[in-house]
């Protein structure tokens, strides 16, 4: 699946960077401005304008613009590719221990 | 939680790098030695050593020396924080889907 790796790679690439992280982190609880993006920062905003267009190209973040307004959304189901690839990195261990927590669960459940 | 922030930032760059991702994911099959490791990749041993201490210092993957031979494992429960991490991304419009979903699955176990 050489595309999945790539939008992987992107969105690693992206979350890499403790700016990019921190603005995914503030567009989780809700859409935002551009000028509300930048102001916990100190930075110009021709810098935070290229972090957001790194985050759009990894295609973590969506933008529409009103007037000279520009609001920038957390894409829907955007971090589900980073959801896959962990899912992909668990060891044989630790699916053992999810076969336990399934029994448990069913088992758990039968005696209520 | 300054603590939990650096682990994210540690282990998201060493996972943006596709050559640690490729190790990773290697030894979330099973432990290898550093020979093993190295096999699919054309490059040096010690730009591979120099990838595994990246993964080390990230708390991804730990390694143990019998005789002259080093054998790298996955850390358990190495990837949490960033399960941890994208829990705390979930927008409210997911929240809300999780809890439909909650919602249906309690419905459809009553009604068998």
């Amino acid at each position: 699946m050489p595309y999945y790796h790539d939008e992987v790679d992107a969105v690693l690439r992206a979350l890499a960077d403790p700016t990019r992280r921190a603005v995914v982190e503030r567009l989780a609880k809700s859409p935002a401005v551009v000028s509300e993006l930048a102001a916990p920062f100190s930075m110009t905003l021709p810098s935070l304008m290229q972090h957001l267009r790194v985050l759009e190209n990894a295609g973590l973040v969506t933008s529409q613009k009103h007037g000279r307004v520009r609001t920038v959304s957390l894409r829907p189901g955007a971090l589900d590719v980073l959801h896959l690839w962990l899912g992909e990195q668990r060891t044989p261990a630790e699916h053992q221990a999810d076969r336990l927590g399934i029994h448990l669960t069913r088992t758990t459940s039968k005696e209520t």
